[in-house]
C-alpha cells in the first residue's frame, strides 16, 4: 500500500501519534478510498507517460435543470510544466449547482462542473520539479494565472490582474473554448495549479478541502482566529462542517447556528462546544456580542444582522457562502459595536497548499458520501435541500 | 480677547506656524463667533456660580413635520461632578431630522435635539476638577454612562453595557424622563463627558466635531489611515467635509464622490486631491481597486457595491452615514475582493478630545452658516435637500 509514499510522510502527522492512527484519524468515515488506490495506481503506472492529447470522459449538464449526462471532453497534450491527473475522487460544491443553474449568469453548456479533485498523477512534462509519477495530486478552482502580476506574486492567483482561469466555464487561454472541470476522468494542469496530496489520507475526504477546505480555512488565517477565541459558524454544510473541524484542530472555541435539528450533535462531533438551531431565540440572546470572529456559510441570501448582533466590538463575519446582495445587514447596528461584514472567497494556491497539510498533521478530512456519476444529479438535489451529509463525492475510480 | 486661554493654547498650533495664522486658518469662512465669544463670556462671568436647577429655553419638534417651536426644559442642579454650560453654539446634525421624523423609531416629544454644541462653563459642581468658570466646553452625543464596565473603562462610553445616555432622547438616568439636547440656551453635564475647547478656535466652526467630526475622525484611526494613502469619501455633507479636512490634514490622498455638482470645486479646496461625481462612469472605473479606506457619509441606504469595487484586496470602507438595512453590497463580489463593508458611529470621550485637539492643531473646523433658532425648520430641510453648505450652526448668544 501507498507504494509511491513520499519520505516525508511521517513528519506530517501529529507528534507522538502513530502512523496506523493517523491514517484512521485521516480515514474518517471511508476506508474504501485506500484500498481503491491501489487499485488505480495499477492503472496509472499502466497509462503512464501519455502526455498526448485526448478524449477524456466526462460528466456534464446540457442545460439549467440539474441533469447530468456522459459527454467526451478534449484535454490538452501536457506542456513541458504540466501535470496530467487521472481523476480518482470529485466532490460536489454547492457552486456547481449555482453555476448550471445560471444563477450568476448563464454559463456555457455543455457544463463540466467540479473544482474538487484528487487524482493520480500519470503523466508530467519534462519539466516539472513538483510531482513525480505516480503522485496524488489536488486540482481546485483555478487552473492558471499570469503569474507575473502584482496579485499573482502575492501568491493571490486568485486575483490575477490579467484574468485568472478558473477550472470549469471559464476562458481557457491555453487550449481555447472553455475550461472542464473534475467531473471528469483526467485534467491536464499546470503544476503549479496542482496541490500535492499526502498519498495516505483518507483520498476522497481531501478532495472537499481544494475549495470548501480553503474556503473556510482562509478566513481564520487572515482574521488570526487563536486558540480558544469564539468562533462563529452559520450554516453547516459542505462549507460549514469543514470550517468547524478546521477551527477546532486550530483550538477554537467553535459554535455552530443551523437550521437542521440533527446537525446539533455532528457539530459536537467534529468538534463543536455549542451548537444551536437559529429558531432558538433563548440561545441567540445568549451569544449575543460574545464572538471573536463569525463565518457565513449558509449558500444563500438570508438576514443577516441577527448574527452581526453575536459580534463583540469591532469583530468580524465572514461570508462565504450567499455571494448574492447581503441582505438585512443594519448600518445603524453594525455602527453602534464597530462590526464589519466582509466577504472572503477561496485562497491562492499557496494557501492551498497550507490547508491540506494542515488537515494531515491534524487528521482533518471532510465527512461525505461516495456516489457514482450517474448519481450527479440526484446528489445536487440532496445539496439544495439540505439533506447532504456532509460532502458528496464522486467515485472516477470505478466509473 | 480670550482672557481666559489657558497657558498650553499655543502648544496646539502647528509648528513654525503664528498664532495668528492659526486663528486666522481656525476662523475659517466666519470671523463673528470671536467676537461674539467675547460678549458672551461677560454674560457667563454674570450668571457665574449659579448651579441651581433652572427653566431654560429651548427649542423643541412638537412632531414629525420638522417644524419647530420654543419650549422650555427643566435642567437640573449641577452636581459636585457637573458642570453648568451656557450654550453658544449648536449645529445641526442629520440625526436630528432621521430622530424628530421616526425614521429610527418614534421619538418623544416635545424633542429638543442637538448633540454638537459648543458654550461657556458658567457653573463648576464642587469636585469638577477639568474646567473652571468661564472656559470653553463642549457636548456631544452622550451624556452618561456607568463609567465601570469594561466598555467605559476601555473608553468606550458610546458601548457602555449598562447603557449609554445619549444627549437627546435618551432616558434621563439623573434627572429622570427624558434628556434634552443643544437646540437649547443651557446644560448641566457630567464634566466627564465635556470636551476641552481651546478658547481662541472658531467656536461654531467647532460645535460640529462633536458628532460629525469625531465619526469621520474615528475611522481614520481605527482603520490607521496612513499619510499618501488614498481614501476615498462618498457624500460631502456635514460629515462628508470634515471627513475631507480632516484626512487631508493626515497628509492622505482624499478622492470625495458626490453627486453635487457645484461640490467638486468645494471638496478640493477641503483638500481633497480629486472630486467626481458618482454619474461620471469613465472616472468610477478609473478608480477601480484604487483605495486603501473608504468612507461613506451618505445619509440614505443606495447601492454600495460600486464603491466597494473602488477598494484595493482585503480593505474597507466605513459606513458612517446610512443608518438602515443596507443596499446593494454583493456576496460575491466582496468575496473576490475580501473586501469589508464596516460600521461605524462617534467615539468616545477621549477620542472626542483627541479630534479637537487635532483639529485645533492643524486649524481644522467645519464649513457652516449662522442660523437665527427661529430658522432651525427650514435649515433641516435644507440639509434634507442636501443645500446645506456645510453645516448650519444655530447662534444662541443672539438668542
Amino acid at each position: 500500500m501507498c507504494q509511491s509514499c513520499n519520505d516525508t510522510f511521517q513528519t506530517l502527522t501529529r507528534d507522538g501519534e502513530s502512523r496506523r492512527n493517523f491514517l484512521r484519524s485521516g480515514a474518517a468515515l471511508a476506508a474504501a478510498p485506500l484500498a481503491a488506490s491501489v487499485a488505480t495506481q495499477a492503472a496509472a503506472q499502466e497509462a503512464g507517460a501519455s502526455l498526448e492529447a485526448s478524449e477524456v470522459q466526462a460528466w456534464a449538464a446540457f442545460d439549467t435543470d440539474g441533469s447530468f449526462a456522459p459527454h467526451t471532453i478534449p484535454r490538452r497534450a501536457a506542456g513541458p510544466k504540466d501535470v496530467v491527473v487521472e481523476i480518482m475522487y470529485s466532490s460536489i460544491c454547492h457552486s456547481d449547482i449555482h453555476t448550471y443553474k445560471g444563477d450568476w449568469g448563464m454559463p456555457q453548456f455543455p457544463l463540466v462542473p467540479g473544482h474538487e479533485m484528487v487524482g493520480r498523477v500519470v503523466g508530467i512534462g519534462a519539466e516539472v520539479t513538483k510531482f513525480r509519477e505516480g503522485d496524488i495530486a489536488g486540482v481546485g478552482t483555478m487552473v492558471d494565472s499570469c503569474g507575473t502580476c502584482a496579485n499573482c506574486l502575492a501568491d493571490r492567483e486568485q486575483n490575477c490582474l490579467n484574468g485568472t482561469t478558473f477550472t470549469y466555464n471559464s476562458e481557457d487561454k491555453i487550449s481555447g473554448g472553455v475550461t472542464y472541470g473534475g467531473y471528469s476522468k483526467k485534467i491536464v494542469v499546470k503544476e503549479d495549479f496542482a496541490l500535492r496530496i499526502p498519498p495516505g489520507v483518507d483520498l476522497a475526504g481531501f478532495a472537499p478541502l481544494l475549495c470548501a477546505g480553503i474556503t473556510t480555512f482562509s478566513p481564520i488565517n487572515h482574521w488570526d482566529l487563536q486558540p480558544g477565541q469564539r468562533y462563529g459558524v452559520i450554516g453547516m454544510g459542505g462549507l460549514g462542517h469543514l470550517a468547524v473541524k478546521l477551527a477546532a484542530a486550530k483550538g477554537a472555541e467553535v459554535v455552530v447556528f443551523t437550521t437542521s435539528e440533527d446537525k446539533i450533535a455532528d457539530a459536537k462531533a467534529f468538534g463543536a462546544a455549542e451548537a444551536y438551531l437559529w429558531s432558538d431565540e433563548a440561545a441567540m440572546r445568549s451569544q449575543m456580542g460574545s464572538f471573536d470572529l463569525m463565518l457565513s456559510t449558509v449558500p444563500v441570501a438570508y438576514p443577516m444582522q441577527q448574527f452581526l448582533n453575536l459580534l463583540k466590538l469591532d469583530k468580524t463575519l465572514v461570508n462565504v457562502g450567499a455571494l448574492f446582495p447581503i441582505e438585512g445587514a443594519h448600518g445603524m447596528m453594525m455602527g453602534f459595536g464597530r462590526q464589519s461584514l466582509a466577504g472572503s472567497m477561496t485562497g491562492g494556491i499557496a494557501e492551498t497548499q497550507r490547508v491540506i497539510d494542515f488537515a494531515a498533521h491534524h487528521g482533518v478530512a471532510a465527512t461525505y458520501e461516495m456516489i457514482t456519476p450517474e448519481q450527479i444529479g440526484e446528489a445536487c438535489e440532496k445539496v439544495v435541500n439540505k439533506q447532504a451529509r456532509y460532502r458528496y463525492v464522486i467515485d472516477m475510480t470505478q466509473a
